[in-house]
């Protein structure tokens, strides 16, 4: 039971806990493409509390709530905010659980979700926290792998990209520690997982890495791409030599078998080229749609009557 | 019909579309007028992704979709979006389109709404893309006109101010066409209409240029007043001697003939003395508050069951 | 009756008015602790209009209207408004009122709040206009003393911080006239109330003025500390010496009586102990709760039906 429970990491829910997630989630779907009003959360408040940028998570926080009739208050950018005045996360976080009947919290700061989860009494959705985790997205992406290849055991995931940064792969990876999978990492070497999460889970996954990508594809069901994060580099010239050894295009889909598919967390910059998008294999928009109904199934559960 | 369509440009309606929003509007006008409840939108949801600044319309678009029962997710500055992650606008398009039911965009380039309805299964409304068009603003100018001269024919409409760099101007001709009037179109010299608009007009719309509102004032039906842009002199000085020149004051007024009106589709700065406000020929306010019905009957159009 | 009318000033409220809206902020309390519906506010929109960033009053405010089922349009920094067009707030007010029902407006400069109550036809709500009011954190704070000690009078209130510059100590004290109270305001000499405060209250509040907290403190019921504005210092080790000596921590509440109670109008930097957090002394928190309630109170009694 998720009930108001906060869920500041993936790992704070049991197989059985994502499980009852993708069941609601499916329920929701439903109810999205019929446009049946659902008024679960009527009278009820979102607050979304956005210490950093992110257009895209906090929005689909927000059109979930609307989905479910609730309302929503939100912070959406911490520079108008009294934080700017000195104000402790901790006090912020006493004052906002007054107003509101949950809480989505982004921050810079790796620890913030989990630090205004003891302090609050409602309960805390973590939507990123710095290097650490984002456990929504986690489950939006397992639940894309469910519902577009019908399960996630027995699957190749292939991840390409940086590996070394993306907090989204590393708790993708924590949580398919669960399933039967085989899992190829292809990255530049400077990019590859870093140690401490490769010892964490070079026992409970089948993993393979490597920087080239060609060897895998086409044994691939899942191609998990991520963003290499310009920013990072601070000579152009290597992040764009990178980046055209990495880019996925009609030449890698081609290699790719029947009924795998293309994910992709977004932002996408270069490393996905607008012509895949009409291919029956790109799925990441698909993703992005998902995680409404995923959204909307946590709520319900955790708020819900 | 307007069920499931885009608006991008004013010249995307029929005169019988451009009838048909009229009389939803003053059904709408009819509800606001009594307080009524109407939920039409009920369970859907509005998004207004606006790239650049503009309180006014975002604020009138949101106010229109909550009067008609529905929700409202915002991105109210592009600053805090992805967009800076450097995603492109098709992108971003696609991922919105999965969390409402209707998207208003607001972009400084020319041209971004009309790619946005390409990539968008879901209907897409222009509010204002650079120096193209600002279709839902041209509908309330001639929505303004009817409801307070009772008809758009055989009326003399002068327009004056900055007739050049005036979106809303070259809008506002397009749409003028299809109607029996009179233009006036007064300005300095070097603020007149562009050639490409002119000669588009010339064979369609019975216009007359000149520097001179005086000549012109009391034929006038409706003397429609336009900001002239201070950020477009580098030389201060001439800005104020201009601005001195337009600038409408109750001498103005008292040359007007009755049942004559002034619009403005604000911000106002200098163009028109604040005296003028409390005159009964001031009709700019009035016609910023037509901006909700008219926008109420155009979401309910394309959106409503 | 407050039914339409505008609230700048606590003075525009009457005894009966203050004790009206306390014992609708009673009923607004029992439907929050039952999360019960209601829908008063059905069709109705609130805007807020912040000329300066002020989070948590926005949030409350907005929060309010939605725990009434009402609808918010929100400018949340003027910097993305057409006030950076040069428009003047009083076109800004009479353009807005036309989108909604009621307007909060947070002002820098004081008689802002005044000066848009003239134009609006919609009740104006002041939620802070530079150095003059913000009547509804009075209404809060009056709130709190009597929910947490039964009555506001024959209590000892003693206030402590930055009394020159506090807002929110002057409207208070303003407030505080018609009850029968004692009054210790405690500040270094260089914060003390300011000459013109102090000459209006005199001969109408029994106050005593002093530089020590110790003196006082064990006659106390309400301990309401303010904060010590650290940009108001340019010499910083002035600042340190003076935060120190004011500060509140475990070895002053434990001198304070049975049943009194620490306030504070929040954001709190240095001026109490995270450590006093856990006290039953500590109603800081208790008190931003209060303003759910309140504010809910006077929206349902301006625009209810």
């Amino acid at each position: 039971m998720l009930k108001n429970r906060s869920l500041v990491s993936i790992s704070d829910l049991s197989e059985d806990d994502v499980n009852n997630v993708f069941l609601k989630a499916d329920e929701m779907l439903g109810y999205i493409n019929n446009s049946k009003k659902i008024n679960i959360m009527n009278s009820k408040i979102l607050a979304t509390l956005f210490y950093e940028p992110s257009t895209r998570t906090r929005l689909s926080f927000e059109s979930a709530m609307h989905r479910l009739g609730g309302s929503v208050i939100s912070m959406a950018d911490s520079k108008t905010a009294s934080v700017s005045k000195g104000e402790t996360l901790a006090d912020t976080i006493r004052i906002v659980e007054s107003y509101s009947d949950i809480i989505v919290i982004r921050h810079p700061l790796e620890g913030a979700a989990l630090l205004a989860s003891k302090f609050s009494s409602k309960p805390i959705i973590n939507a990123g926290d710095g290097s650490g985790e984002h456990p929504t997205q986690t489950l939006v992406d397992l639940y894309t792998i469910r519902k577009e290849l019908g399960d996630i055991n027995d699957k190749t995931i292939t991840i390409i990209g940086d590996l070394k940064y993306g907090r989204t792969v590393h708790s993708l990876l924590m949580a398919l520690i669960r399933y039967n999978v085989k899992i190829n990492l292809i990255s530049p070497e400077n990019l590859r997982l870093p140690d401490y999460v490769y010892n964490e889970l070079k026992n409970k996954l089948n993993i393979t890495i490597s920087s080239n990508l060609e060897k895998y594809i086409d044994s691939t069901d899942v191609l998990y791409v991520t963003r290499i994060q310009k920013e990072r580099f601070t000579d152009k010239n290597e992040y764009s030599k990178l980046i055209g050894s990495y880019k996925i295009t009609l030449k890698e889909v081609d290699k790719m078998k029947d009924n795998s598919i293309i994910m992709h967390p977004l932002p996408r910059i270069d490393e996905i080229s607008p012509k895949v998008d009409i291919t029956d294999k790109a799925k990441y928009f698909k993703q992005a749609s998902y995680g409404i109904p995923i959204r909307m199934a946590l709520i319900s559960m955790i708020v819900g009557d």
